[in-house]
């Protein structure tokens, strides 16, 4: 008996989710979950199902494959831990309960790795027996301090994910497409108020009475990729913005371990930037 | 063109989306939405589609009932507005907050009248050329003043649902019984906390940080049907039992309201007194 | 016995609140609620105090006046109904939500008009005999249209508030200067993230995670007043942007009718374009 | 300079504000910040200031006591890490949010020890170098167990708060009353919603869409004392118990924390079994 996360991404089409089901019917698939969702505007029909039966993998997605539209996407998937590097500057709290979450077994990840531009974190991360990657920026132009990062992380075999804990500098488009919708950021606002830096000098400029967090795919544009998950808090006038950079840290610290999971999960469908999630 | 929503509820067993799938596949009907669960626990299988194409409803409802378990429950419902009769004691908000959507046109209902033991708000209901029917309990033995009521609702024809908007008198088995799964009621606590009369007395008394409001359906058991909906506000120490009951209002009238568009919209499926929403 | 809602606003320096509160104690004041915050960026002193006894309202202003710096702001009133004007286009919602709540008797005010540039709502705002005052904008240049409408506000005496209801046209300088502090409007997403028209949209095509609302004072650039409130729901892809739209009214509505009694009930101080509520 | 925490809890009376903040002009501290309640329920006054300035602390005492009520009560206390013992079963989530704080420098603490009835969480204490006392229950009386522990804890000096961070076993009065007030538990619900076992598993039985998390001081009766600090997080009928339960985990962790935060920078007040909380 195996079990499969199977996702569909295809044109939408009378039918789909007739033919998709009976293949699971004729390989005598149990269904654990199905979620589907058709985006009218775009016409593009999502479907995440979790499948438990005596099916060999490829030969699945043969199956699927053959009965949906050209240009459709399917994607067979093992349940099996994912391997992810994560990048820090000086912040603890995201890392920390990444650290904490992996830890307790909540995490389907190997963390191979955590990468930071300071050596601020090293005990924290090497407590955990997790190797810790210190490669100062300083002295060096952005591109050869990215092109070490990269040859770090490009080291290690199969990286599924790199996640971004407060990560403080700005990736170029170079860094991006080396590892095209694996980068997981949390930007500290409700996006897309306050990009860029400071967001929370920002909104405590303008006197906002609730403040945020985001997380998102990261692609060319700062803070513009799609958005993977949101979470805000009630603020008042006594906060000042140290304030709301403190508080902030425990949505901050929320919102991307949310993100994490759910990419983890394999639940998340990515086009026309933005997000689908089952 | 015909829109139908189908409501399907069953025992689980392997192929029921690929069988309910392919009727809908071979009366060429477009499945504009479609969301499936099932209870593990109870191995009971619910579904609820929309779907649009030139298809007769007894035909369809046949059509599906042939491929499904025994003791499985079909329900092919079109769209339209429902029949609804309001009950009311003396307070007016969340009355009046579905007096205004009704106005606004957000609910599929015709409000057929609204029902009190006193005539405090008949002078607001008018305005909306609906009719007030006052029927004074006073005295009256319990089951006198039932049987009023139940004769004035009876009389109009058709009622799909009675939404108990803030109605502060106890009912007996004998009404719920009268009007069984079509009773809905805003419970000014979130439920099992604070069964009984005055919750926000009894919150403040514990010290609750948060107080809350719990819609749900009408059994014989006082405030322990099935639950539709809950919502909470934060509160604190400067709150007195009467400061949570006026911020509570705004929360019940919420709830309430939410509940009832989802009933209206045939979204809840109701077993084993829980609910599954759609 | 009178009671007074006592707003100080003054640079800090030590001792002001042993300053306020002798006199306070002199006059046999009862001090029913008190709240202070001394803002240290800025350097500023914000009190509000309600207290009760016999004292005569300049007195106890000048008392008060006599022992804070100079450039202070002290503001006595007693608690009574304001005057507000309501201005709306078409959608009902958030002037429903005020006609209810008013009848209710929720709110400290009298409403002496609703002012729109349609007759849509007349028929609802009638129902609450209230006048409605329709000035269409057709054909007429932005300031004509403007003139006129200020003109019916400043015939009534006194009008305290100006509550945007979802007035959807942009004021003018003009305008806004003629009511300065006193037009308080609901934006339909969480400034200042979707500035301008149709935010739902806006928000729609930056696939948010989450819609809000905020209810801030209107100053001359459009937006960018002193919010007083803000709210948020969650959405998910399911929702497309008429959604997001049919969902946020009911988090508009809340947000409008909370600044809105913080307003009436003298809760809100303004300065460096935000605001200090207690 | 010194700074301190001046916390006062008085039978009301007309005056104490002005008293007190006489006081602090007298001896001329700056007022950092300051908050006041009056529960006109039960007549009694709370204040808290944190003030700065060239004083002795007993002379302060001494000060504030001479102008209030007999009966009054007045702490002055220098911000100060406190020293606390954890306390835990086989739960990661909330000791591990600790530790994270603890190890971020969020919290003003020294972690004594972490006590235990398993050894399953040594492994990760000690990571941090704190000590892990594994004190098992196996084959002891209820009694015997905790005068281990009690031995355990009192052999540190000065011990402020026992946090219990899911510590599963029930303690009795004579443990309670060894470190009264002193103890802060997180409990698994929404109190007074599904006390004692297992709450998820009553939470799901009862079909809540709701679920939730307390923190709260220990007395005699289980999971009945004062209440700090309650969130909540939106469920489905999609969650099984075992989904509650891991979903409000994160819950339980944010929660304890907020509590633990509050004690530790003396913001709550106790009286008739509810917290005031500055």
């Amino acid at each position: 008996m195996n079990q499969y996360r199977v996702l569909i991404d295809a044109n939408d089409e009378k039918g789909l989710v007739h033919k998709v089901s009976s293949i699971f019917y004729n390989y005598s698939l149990n269904i654990l979950s199905n979620s589907e969702f058709v985006d009218k505007e775009s016409n593009k029909f999502f479907m995440r199902s979790v499948v438990e039966g005596a099916v060999n993998k490829q030969e699945l997605t043969d199956a699927i494959n053959a009965v949906l539209p050209t240009n459709a996407s399917v994607k067979v998937i093992e349940p099996k831990k994912k391997n992810i590097v994560i990048m820090v500057t000086k912040e603890l709290h995201a890392l920390g309960d990444i650290l904490i979450r992996h830890e307790a077994g909540e995490l389907e990840a190997n963390i191979l790795a955590v990468v930071s531009n300071y050596d601020h974190l090293e005990s924290l991360v090497q407590k955990f027996d997790i190797p810790y990657v210190s490669i100062s920026h300083e002295g060096l132009e952005r591109t050869e301090h990215e092109t070490k990062i990269i040859e770090c992380i490009e080291a290690f075999e199969d990286v599924d994910y790199i996640v971004l804990a407060k990560y403080m500098r700005i990736l170029t488009p170079r860094f991006v497409e080396a590892f095209e919708d694996k980068i997981i950021n949390i930007h500290h606002s409700f996006l897309p108020a306050f990009i860029g830096a400071n967001p929370y000098k920002q909104a405590y400029d303008r006197g906002v009475k609730i403040i945020g967090a985001t997380a998102h795919f990261v692609n060319n544009n700062l803070d513009e990729g799609p958005i993977i998950a949101q979470e805000v808090i009630h603020v008042n006038h006594a906060y000042g913005w140290r304030d709301m950079q403190r508080s902030g840290k425990d949505v901050e610290k929320v919102v991307l371990s949310r993100a994490l999971k759910l990419a983890l999960e394999d639940r998340i469908f990515v086009y026309a930037n933005r997000t689908v999630i089952f």
